[in-house]
């Protein structure tokens, strides 16, 4: 298998809050997301800003659009995102709209997709896949399933690259260790760490145990 | 039947645009919208922007939330929106979580929600929901349905106030002359007429005559 990317997802709600937490692990990932949360309190300038600053890593923009995917792909990919992510239930219309301007399109599972769309996202030319378990569900009190873990494989088995988010701390990673994941994506628990840059290599370091 | 409400989208990709389209409008309307599209590009300056221009209208941040609802109904409201949007495969915590923080929220319907969902929806709390046509998929050619139709109608009878968009045209409103539209959306057609306000009356007047 494929050793897996780490990710930071920034879902600061000020630019400057964003760039803190960016300087203390850009250089540590592998791809550093302006998350959902960031571009909808400061728009795209956000993602002008993590290019600006890290020219040579992989930028997502997580718009999690729904609509009009092409002008909203256009201005990721203007301001410098190399991928983007699409919400499940966006239409496949929206999808393909979208997939023309940004060089790769994950599709972000919320709510109760199901495989056969899966299979309408392939077939649309969509390579990739967020599966997500909702912050607020963590809230909520529920947590990685067996469900869960063969629904991603599943999805890696039709060949999308799977990345998988959501409450994630370096013991839960071994969860995952007979599915080929794409990217881990992290946020408070790398961002919020006494010394960030520490746990994000300690991150790296768990994934080697399992993945080579 | 109560007169539905007339809502601007202002889906432009920079705020001085949104700014130019709000100022040919903004008096003329019910609702302003602070588009997903204006929301991605200019974050929530715009919705403040649009706040310090028409203190008395109610302003809608268009942010199609999926996930971590509290923090991104918060950043709305203290932008000075009224409303706020989630889209409809967000989770019930994460609309519980929004509906805290802003007066109403509305669900956007995308892709393949049942009235099982709907009652879910209900039952949380939620008072509004956004019937739409994809933007994407009316350039696909499709457009409003009988089954459309049915669909507002019952979600109007199980309580939710329905706001309905995609591609509304004077001519087509008289479509919708026996459901309790609660607002109609509107964007280009009103937004690139030649004189905007003129077109916004006429909306009204051609609402005044199926509705009273």
């Amino acid at each position: 298998m494929a050793i897996p990317l780490l990710q930071i997802a920034l879902d600061n709600t000020t630019l400057s809050g964003a760039l803190k937490s960016a300087k203390a692990v850009g250089n540590e990932v592998d791809v550093i997301e302006a998350g959902t949360i960031l571009c909808l309190a400061e728009g795209m300038e956000a993602v002008r800003c993590l290019r600006a600053l890290y020219p040579d890593k992989i930028i997502l923009a997580d718009t999690k659009c729904a609509d009009a995917g092409g002008t909203v792909a256009k201005m990721c990919a203007d301001a410098g995102a190399d991928w983007m992510t699409v919400i499940c239930s966006a239409t496949i219309p929206t999808m393909k709209a979208a997939l023309k301007e940004v060089k790769e399109l994950q599709v972000e599972l919320y709510g109760d997709w199901t495989f056969d769309h899966a299979k309408a996202w392939k077939e649309a030319g969509i390579t990739q896949a967020v599966y997500h378990q909702s912050r607020d569900a963590l809230l909520a009190g529920q947590t990685w399933s067996d469900s869960d873990l063969e629904k991603i494989k599943k999805l890696t088995e039709m060949g999308f690259k799977v990345s998988v988010t959501g409450g994630l701390e370096i013991d839960t990673l071994k969860l995952f260790k007979d599915i080929n994941v794409f990217t881990f994506i992290t946020g408070r628990s790398i961002r919020d760490a006494e010394d960030p840059a520490k746990e994000a290599r300690k991150f790296k370091e768990e994934i080697l145990k399992y993945w080579r």
